[in-house]
């Protein structure tokens, strides 16, 4: 009923086709990921996706995580599902092989990410925080923290959390109460941190808690936050376990979705101090938060391509074999809904709107690959310049339209949709955190046009425009009229998006809070044009696989209608929000506080 | 923290100024309506809203209904709650006064309606189905039916049900199997229905059943579906309660929302056939039944309306007194969240679709009144073709976006918006259901492609941009750039929605799935356009107001500013829609159902 099976021709057909992965894999150190080795790797981790982790996600969400004697008991199932996803080595993939990781690339990665999240979200979180974790710790730990915990989170014995939202500090981490005095080498750390995912549970024996906190005589606000480790069991110079830390969950938060992971209210230091280790140096904890929380990012995008399709999934299987009514052209008898014409217009919304994110996604990480190892010092950091600028995008854009789409999958199923046992209600419930956690959608906004465009002066963006714009002319030397529509309405959009760009470099410097009242339709804007511009380039890929001949012909030009569809029906909006951006900031602006 | 309070000032100014209460309480049967008293008696029922239904809400939700030993239990308070309801009249107010109603107009009872949703769409539900069932009886049912049942029902002694739904007979209502055999005057009823929404309850001693079944002569499809009416304790000549019928809630529904209200499955006959009684005629049920419809129809929109109000009340108490960050422009200290632009975009999209739908459905309200009181007969059937026109579109664009602002609702709450105890989540929960119930989104988007244009060769539609049109030249000749603004915005609007009819006339005839591909959109043009035009009308009342001095300058300027925020948000969607529908008809349509 709620079935899930990872979409591996699709995820194939961008990671070969639209991404090279075959460049990807002859980046150094790289060489192992092998297209035909990836191949297998997705389809042995499908299994586990698909007869593991998804018939653990309605139960799950169902029976929820719950705190017993002061520890977190997660739905049956869960620790045994994750034994056979470290067993199988699946914590591991994208790590360095010095720590035990098998240092394959990031795009890999992806396409295992987007399964373990459609599978199953609440589970799949657990490994995403520590997967930060460790990127944090590989960036900014000591030789001996890493010697010491890097092993052990990468095979996934220990995990990871991020604490920095206090019940005062939310969006505004700069206002952190949490204290760290230095003892000796460490440091005792005391306060309340809120929404700590996976604070506490029964799957492993150690947590190892990433935690922002203020020394005595920090600075205010952000400059004065340093980041500790503190782990939930002290750490012997062996490696073994000692004693238990000052620290625990105090209770959980009764959510509207992602049941089945614990949400923690943590309190550290209730018995004198927890020990915490500093990474990074004293107040630099909001840089190597950043660390971890760019790579979560990315990861919550992805939950939004995840929960999409794994709506899809259930919307179209619905589709297929629901009947009821006679066809528009008054057909004998009733027919699978999926033959009504606007129930096809929900599923093609989401089907193209999947697409979409899934090459942004992945592009994304394609970038991070070449960030890390291309040769090139200028292909670097041209990467590097790519993918800050796609990371509130991917995050912000795919999540937002996650909502939506699950939202048209309750909507596929009619009155069974709205009955929990059905499953589809569960999408539409889970989907709800995305845009909210790992900074909300108004935060991606802001630090899109604050960080993104204004600070190098629309030089990204810029470069990107220019790569988009090559893709015009690529699609009008294609013979018939498909592509001809898709370069149109893509061209409609990367003019959009190009005087969208100019217009907050404009008026940024002059009128902050205007500029930032249009923040959120840049970032709408900016995923709709890039997200349609991985959708033109799948048609581009899919038409170069048609020229060649060979199997799989209906899958590729279900391609080009994709691509089509997408570009009659997604592409359309850039200039309403082009309009709404530039035209709409004052009246955005106009009332007073009273007048609401 | 999910306190609600009617707002009394917005809906008077749609009553008297946009709307012209004055006028319709001069229609003949109307005269008690007069503009001051209805103030008072809003004042009223705000009372009931706020301290008696709203503060039910939440705990309904968590309790649920629950059956036991065969019978439906609602959450504590409920019952009390309708004995207040009805005790205080609020039950019969737009219903004949020959059988105890007090003929208050429509228009009226679209303010009540309105509140009583906001606060409690779970209770509100099980009014709002007894008034569908009056309005059916009063049309269909005879002599004698309507001095037995309608006085009870007028009264809410005695609720009533609509049940239309099996499990092979959604959308497809001529589905339906359950069968009547005649036995003497009445009938025996066999069969099962589901989603009966307070099929059963603890409210009142008896419920009235409007059940659709077949006789067993009956054509096949939707014309051999007779109407009945089931009491579940049949009624002696004298009014009295005679014996139990043989009908049952069987089990109820565990939904994601509206948790508080029992949706049951309805066993009609299983000790030997429910005893029925025809009303309307054999075979002429479905007739009977749109009677009930189209009332509860536009009473769904109606809960988009209230569910985004609701959403909007608590979104706006958060953002003004949840503290987080400096402005944009660096004070000194952090602020209160709705000082930061980007809240200040969703709040202020929240508060202008809310006034579009608010004028938009009282204006449905309106045509209702002058469809059945005003002492034209040109006028009447003028106001009839508008409420025809008008329902399929309240219904799905109301309830499109009271989900949107729901949602957006939640987000405004950040992490706190996705923890239950909050009650923003509620809203996002409840508000799901809108767009399915009381015919789908899709089916609304049918009947008004296929029975409300095409059938009358767009008569009515046509009607209604000529005189949206004629609003443009009045916004024309206001002082200012504010109202220059709303009419270009408008135009555009209105040029879009005349192509898109346009279009759907040329298309229907030739190519029917095609045409439908494009209904939904076609369905949300209508309502951003006419709901714009709606929010001009409201601006230009209020510079007429303005105009003539006096008090409350604040909220009238407030109006001008959410009106030109419409037409700077939410009208530029316009053209994209129109392009999606006239473009993208033909990829919507192109996969194979192999290729999803």
């Amino acid at each position: 009923m709620t079935a899930y099976s990872a979409p591996l021709k699709d995820m194939a057909f961008v990671l070969n086709r639209v991404l090279d992965l075959k460049g990807v894999s002859s980046l150094p150190g790289y060489e192992a990921a092998e297209p035909a080795l990836v191949e297998q790797v997705l389809e042995e981790a499908n299994k586990l996706a698909r007869d593991v982790l998804a018939p653990l996600n309605a139960p799950g969400d169902r029976a929820g995580s719950r705190i017993e004697n002061g520890v977190v008991r997660t739905p049956d199932g869960f620790k045994a599902a994750y034994g056979q996803f470290t067993q199988g080595g699946w914590n591991g993939v994208p790590f360095d092989p010095d720590y035990g990781g098998q240092g394959l690339p990031w795009l890999v990665q992806q396409a295992l990410a987007e399964m373990w999240q459609s599978a199953n979200m609440s589970f799949g979180l657990c490994p995403l925080l520590t997967q930060g974790a460790i990127e944090l710790l590989h960036a900014h730990g000591t030789a001996e923290q890493k010697s010491l915990y890097l092993p052990r989170m990468i095979a996934g014995d220990w995990t990871g959390t991020m604490n920095l939202t206090e019940p005062q500090a939310g969006s505004d981490v700069g206002a952190v109460k949490t204290r760290a005095v230095p003892e000796g080498s460490h440091y005792r750390i005391t306060g309340q941190k809120i929404y700590i995912t996976y604070g506490d549970h029964d799957w492993t024996e150690n947590v190892i808690h990433m935690v922002l906190a203020r020394l005595p005589d920090a600075p205010e606000g952000t400059k004065g936050i340093s980041l500790f480790l503190v782990p939930k069991f002290l750490v012997n110079p062996d490696g073994s376990l000692g004693e238990r830390n000052d620290l625990r969950p105090v209770s959980l938060e009764h959510k509207l979705g992602i049941n089945a992971s614990p949400t923690c209210v943590m309190a550290y230091g209730d018995n004198g101090g927890a020990i915490g280790y500093l990474v990074g140096g004293e107040n630099r904890g909001m840089e190597c938060m950043f660390t971890m929380m760019n790579n979560a990012r990315l990861a919550v995008g992805t939950q939004g391509l995840s929960i999409a399709e794994r709506a899809y999934q259930q919307a179209l299987d619905y589709a297929k074999t629901r009947i009821q009514s006679r066809d528009a052209n008054g057909s004998a008898g009733p027919v699978a809904i999926i033959r009504h014409p606007d129930v096809r217009r929900m599923l093609m919304g989401m089907k193209s709107g999947i697409e979409a994110m899934r090459g942004l996604s992945y592009l994304a990480a394609w970038a991070l690959d070449h960030s890390k190892r291309n040769p090139e010092n200028a292909q670097r950091a041209r990467a590097q310049r790519l993918i800050d600028l796609l990371t509130p995008i991917v995050k912000g854009w795919c999540t937002d339209l996650g909502i939506e789409i699950a939202s048209t999958g309750v909507q596929v199923h009619g009155g069974m949709g709205f009955i929990e046992e059905t499953g589809a209600a569960q999408h539409y419930r889970d989907a709800r955190i995305l845009p909210i956690y790992e900074g909300t959608n108004g935060i991606q906004a802001n630090d899109l046009v604050g960080r993104k465009i204004v600070r190098d002066e629309a030089a990204s963006m810029h470069e990107l425009i220019a790569e988009m714009a090559g893709t015009l002319d690529v699609l009008r030397q294609q013979p018939g009229d498909d592509m001809e529509v898709v370069a149109r309405a893509l061209e409609d959009g990367i003019d959009a998006l190009e005087l969208a760009t100019g217009w907050l470099m404009a008026t940024f410097p002059e009128d902050r809070s205007l500029a930032l009242a249009g923040a959120a339709y840049y970032l709408k804007l900016s995923g709709i044009v890039i997200g349609g511009w991985m959708v033109a380039r799948g048609a581009l890929a899919a038409l170069d696989g048609l020229s060649s001949g060979g199997e799989d012909a209906s899958f590729l030009e279900a391609k080009l209608v994709t691509a089509r569809f997408y570009a009659e029906h997604y592409l359309p909006q850039a200039t309403g929000l082009l309009a709404a951006m530039v035209e709409g900031g004052r009246s955005t602006l106009a009332l007073d506080e009273g007048q609401f």
